[in-house]
């Protein structure tokens, strides 16, 4: 049963559109289930009604012509009530519905079950039977089963299938929407280019040859190229293997052979494909057949296909000089790949770049860290996008709510231009504001700092006015390498962020690897790594890691003696105490090498819930005290925000969260330390307000939002935002909130300054 | 760099033990550092002494005879800053010690880096060069680097090595002591049986062969078997495969010849070993030279002979009739297995099973649910473990802290033993309490329920005096079966507990999966499932799944009206009200079908950290409200704690998790709903106790527990327990709050009752 299962999703999810998905569906359920008829109603929300959209056992022809009101049949009832429907004489039920067109009358047991995918009742999955008999136990509970599993893929297939039919040619266009997390601020409109790591095989995207006699020569090299490379590591490793193990090597030169394999791509490229698409087509086509064959030991011969598919890539990419040329690239780029890396970025001109999208990844990858630090609007972990299509085609990337569009029609583009235009003449704008303080109305004066990572950051942060820096990323240097930096390339790096800012304060937050931030030469695998070895976890368990860390910042601080040390992670006291402990030691150990350095200030991260609960021991023990909010927030409400299937359920404004930001504002003024947020609901103009309400001493943001928030500040009274707080501490619902502080500050005039999206939680 | 550091690692980490494991590291770094010399010396936690342990460039004789002490040479100076020592001079260093054996004398330059792990010095590595210079930052760095990911292999093989040294040969056993997770409570002794699956090559156990001729004609039906299935396969699938592809086979039949593998397998046969033990070690071999090969494609064959292996195995165990009969199983049977399955559990006679121990999997797996309903010890998640070497062995499981002992001395076997026995002699005791009420001395009554998911469950629950069930887990027939089970299906399982109680109340929570409890008919891939895609939030998106159940439900309690339906994984008011709505439209079908129930109570779970700040809002919605305490701890302190590198700081009576247990008992009455604790805190002496004293109305625990808290219960006074609560809420650390309530708690006579292990947390 499971395995039926197992191959059923398989070969739908391989299937090429939605017809094609359908078909595999109604075909293979109906040879499973052994009945005669098998179909699929999918509901279509513009006329409200069941469309028969595949059917094994019906009339072919009644395909995507038969159509049932919402209310209307037995599949209307399946749809209506959400549940199965298991009856051995449907005509005689008072809901049935005769439909000739189907060649129906002559099925007298019915089983249907509703397809829902993410609440969304998608359509509806039937299986008929002559003789009047009702589907047992099992049979039901295999359909609901199937249609359960079947129910994301045939919606994944959905949203692919979308695009597909969207081609320029099309007069009217339709916008499909992904969505995907927020990368980085901002919007961008431009023409999709979809960028292949080195030698991926699987994500090469289809285009026209150029010239057809140039893709042949090309191909003819690379496979030479290719035959020539294993015969030559068969060569190198003939004393290693043994005579059998050699023959394999001939078995893959032969399937490399001009007739084989190599004539099937050699035949589609004369049809018109370049040769990475040619190859890919063919490559793909034989794994998918053995994938889905029974035996495991022949299903994991797809891997071999691929390898050496993969090999040929290989040469092929590097004979074609196919690699992209500068001028090659629209001028308003919109980057799109399956995993970007910052190698990518470097391909193209910083000038032409509009917006980055990514399938992996999320806001914290590396890549996302440098397109905020460069301000490139981006969208990363966009799971559902058939990216290899997106080359060519009309793009908006909104790096505010993580959304792509693409094909958009004229009256998106309209209002995404508008934001981006307004969007560049608000920052001239408020460019005015950089030397003035952020002050309100009623002179309630909060310093506004940034978070940083790279250099470029701190450039930027300089530009904007920031007064210190409130998060110093320091994992971001560790992630530009191939080993752990040493404590006096650490030390340089420290320095320069140090020295640009002073006197003004920067804190420093010791390493916070794990998690989703990882270091290719630390793995850590881990079933849950949001609730495994992170942040401090790591670095007390490798204190030799630590103390390299904490000496370099002390060293490169000598003479400036502007540097805050911050802990991330913490959930227990004794942890504050161990840090403190060996940081103590790295301060006598630096003094005793002859450095003139102060003890710094220290303080501690507020983003695991349990710390909510200690601000008091906490803030006793430290000099300062720093919400994190995004994490705090995902550990609150326990949720991964990059995890596409709860994303929504991560809601900023939600009431629990507020509620623990009042409080620990509360306890920490208590116990007289100072209180900041470095999230980024500190960066958002509505949650800055709320903030600043609650009795934040500072906050920390990225440079982009600095200014907004300084002029939303500058423009109202504390008392008015205090009472603004207390209202929406009364409300249950976070959409209500988002929406009730938006909309005072739109009354308050604000409405271009926070923009629309600013409510989004 | 990084190539060269993955392969290391990995040659390091499929070491067969310690000193082969070092040896690899020496050479190894020695040649990727270009250096004359690299050395290991560990530290001996003993003697307190850096011994020599491996070396290249220094004299052999000198390994495992010099030694230094703690505070000696620079390797001393190393450990005791746990910092890189680099110079370019080393003999005229102050501390530089001179170790004439080694024959160190002509060595200026000196780089050394501790090895650490979790937080434990476990020694130096260092690296030497004949010519006066410093070693460069990249050099440090690597060694660093190298060291960090090293130091938990090391750790791994010294732990693995402590076993193997151990035969029972040795007049002086040291015990080993491993961790994992506890699966179920108890003590068991005795000796230990490994399992192996079907056909699982990798945890085939060595053996010595019983008759070396049977064993070789057994090998040989397999190898023949395995070839003509081979052939088989390969003509079932002439037509569909092209004649380049079909050679493929023609190499592995050639590879299963007499004279390759084959030969090299019957060799080990007749050096005495069982022959499926002789074909792992041959296949392994060849598999790890697969694996250490440069170029990836050939690293990949490594899966090919991973088949192959698996393939003659299964043969091998078909004909050799090796599956084990009821009396190959020791009287005192600890069952070993990398992946225990429900299916092992019920190849031995329950008379025979001492406990159960598995490396593989978490409190929340199949078989650890099925340990508890039976009352077997049990350890899940061993990860460290060596298990194929423990057949034979004398093990301890400790199923309350989730340790597993192999070789035990005599007096921790003692020292268990006793435990058993007054585990043993209490349950006796306690068995007089079984119609008692729990109430305290001084009157106060606090209802005492159990949590359930098997039948089982249920019929040791009736006879341990439950007055209800606080958590019946429906997840668990779910589990049981291979698609979900239909609404009759369901209905006739809920009957059944429902009918078991009445009229005492059963609460039902709603389908819990996701998480680590998985359906194997409806996977959920996550990158964090614990913050992903669960409980209420699977059901929501899938109303379909949720209303069948809800149906059953309410159609299984009529004419008993004693169902309680709770909602699990509630992060928001609006999940409660789309819960509500369904479980509404629910009932009002079931009336309209004809049955005669009652609306149900309804209530809620809080374990998401967000509905601790929303009780009031959550408490006006529903019923009742239960503290899932396991998941709450998790997510407060953002700790799984099936992840053994952070268990440590998962902790039970954290103040963290005190102060929100506390909090949510008092907002719960001041709505004036009834709140109850369902998590492991309440079947804990000691926790129960701070719960009864927050105020708790109800605390539903395992059976198992039940009469040693209602035994405390009984013996004390609930003011008595509130000024104990007062006490401990002022203290920051976990660790002494629950020495407080352990010591507490002994001085009232309860030593006995709580047991020594009570204070883990």
């Amino acid at each position: 049963m499971l395995d039926i299962l197992r191959r059923i999703v398989q070969e739908v999810s391989s299937a090429s559109d939605l017809n094609d998905a359908l078909r595999v569906v109604v075909v293979r359920i109906r040879e499973a289930m052994e009945t005669e008829v098998c179909s699929v109603y999918l509901f279509d929300a513009d006329s409200k009604r069941y469309v028969l959209m595949a059917t094994e056992g019906l009339k072919q022809e009644a395909v995507g012509r038969v159509s049932l009101s919402s209310s209307q049949g037995l599949v209307g009832l399946v749809g209506a009530r959400a549940e199965p429907i298991n009856i051995d004489n449907a005509p005689s039920h008072p809901k049935f519905h005769f439909l000739s067109e189907t060649g129906e009358d002559p099925f007298l047991s019915f089983l249907g079950v509703p397809i829902i995918h993410n609440k969304r009742l998608m359509g509806v999955l039937v299986v008929q039977q002559r003789d009047s008999r009702q589907f047992d136990e099992g049979e039901e509970a295999f359909l609901g089963t199937m249609s359960a599993q079947l129910a994301g893929v045939i919606a994944h297939a959905e949203a692919t299938g979308n695009i597909l039919e969207l081609t320029p040619a099309n007069t009217e266009r339709k916008s499909t929407r992904f969505n995907g997390a927020p990368g980085a601020a901002g919007v961008g409109l431009g023409t999709g280019y979809v960028i292949t790591p080195a030698a991926d095989l699987i994500s090469v995207v289809d285009k026209m040859a150029e010239s057809i006699e140039l893709e042949l020569e090309n191909f003819d090299r690379a496979l030479i190229a290719a035959r020539g490379e294993i015969r030559q590591l068969g060569a190198q490793l003939s004393n290693d293997l043994r005579p059998e193990e050699m023959a394999l090597f001939d078995v893959y030169i032969n399937m490399l052979d001009d007739n084989a394999l190599g004539a099937e791509v050699t035949g589609r490229i004369r049809e018109g494909h370049w040769a990475p698409g040619a190859l890919r087509q063919v490559v793909m086509q034989y794994v998918g057949h053995f994938q889905l064959m029974e035996d495991v030991y022949l299903r994991e011969r797809a891997t071999d296909i691929l390898d050496l598919g993969t090999r040929i890539l290989a040469h092929l990419q590097g004979v074609s000089e196919d690699e992209p040329e500068e001028d090659e690239f629209p001028d308003d780029c919109i980057l799109v790949s399956e995993e970007l890396t910052p190698a990518m970025l470097g391909e193209v001109p910083t000038s032409k770049l509009r917006g980055l999208v990514s399938v992996k990844g999320s806001s914290n990858s590396h890549v996302a860290i440098l397109a905020r630090a460069m301000g490139i609007p981006t969208v990363m972990g966009v799971v559902d996008l058939p990216y290899a299509q997106l080359h060519g085609k009309d793009l908006i990337v909104d790096g505010y709510r993580g959304v792509l569009i693409s094909n958009p029609n004229e009256e998106i583009r309209e209002q995404y231009q508008e934001i981006y235009e307004e969007e560049l003449a608000l920052q001239e704008d408020l460019e005015v504001l950089r030397d003035e303080p952020a002050i309100t109305l009623d002179g309630h004066r909060i310093p506004l700092w940034v978070n940083t990572g790279l250099l470029t950051d701190a450039l930027r942060s300089l530009d904007r006015g920031a007064e210190g820096v409130g998060l110093y990323r320091t994992e971001v240097p560790f992630m530009m390498q191939d080993r752990f930096p040493s404590e006096s390339e650490q030390q340089k790096i420290y320095r320069q962020q140090l020295e640009m800012f002073a006197p003004a304060p920067v804190t420093m937050r010791t390493l916070d690897i794990g998690g989703d931030k990882s270091l290719t030469y630390f793995p850590i695998n881990e079933a849950n790594p949001f609730l495994g070895w992170r942040g401090i976890r790591v670095t007390l368990d490798h204190p030799e890691i630590f103390l390299v860390q904490v000496r370099a910042m002390l060293k490169a601080s000598e003479g400036l003696n502007n540097l805050r040390i911050m802990l991330p992670m913490i959930s227990s006291v004794h942890e504050v105490d161990e840090a403190l402990h060996l940081i103590y030691r790295a301060h006598a150990e630096v003094i005793e090498e002859g450095c003139d350095v102060d003890m710094p200030q220290v303080g501690v991260m507020i983003e695991v819930p349990s710390a909510v609960f200690q601000i008091r021991d906490l803030g006793l023990r430290v000099d300062f005290l720093s919400v994190g909010s995004n994490d705090l927030t995902q550990y609150l409400l326990a949720v991964d925000r990059n995890n596409p299937r709860v994303a929504d359920l991560y809601q900023a404004f939600h009431p629990a969260v507020l509620s623990a930001l009042k409080i620990i504002a509360e306890a920490a003024h208590e116990v007289g330390k100072p209180v900041s947020v470095c999230g980024e609901l500190a960066g958002n103009p509505l949650g800055s307000v709320l903030l600043m309400a609650m009795g934040y001493d500072m906050l920390s943001m990225n440079a982009t939002n600095l200014p907004k928030v300084k002029s939303v500040i500058r423009g109202i009274n504390l008392e008015w935002a205090q009472r603004l707080l207390d209202q929406v501490m009364q409300i249950e619902s976070a959409h209500v909130i988002a929406a009730m502080v938006q909309l005072a500050l739109e009354k308050e005039g604000f409405g271009r300054i926070i923009g629309p999206a600013s409510g989004r939680c």
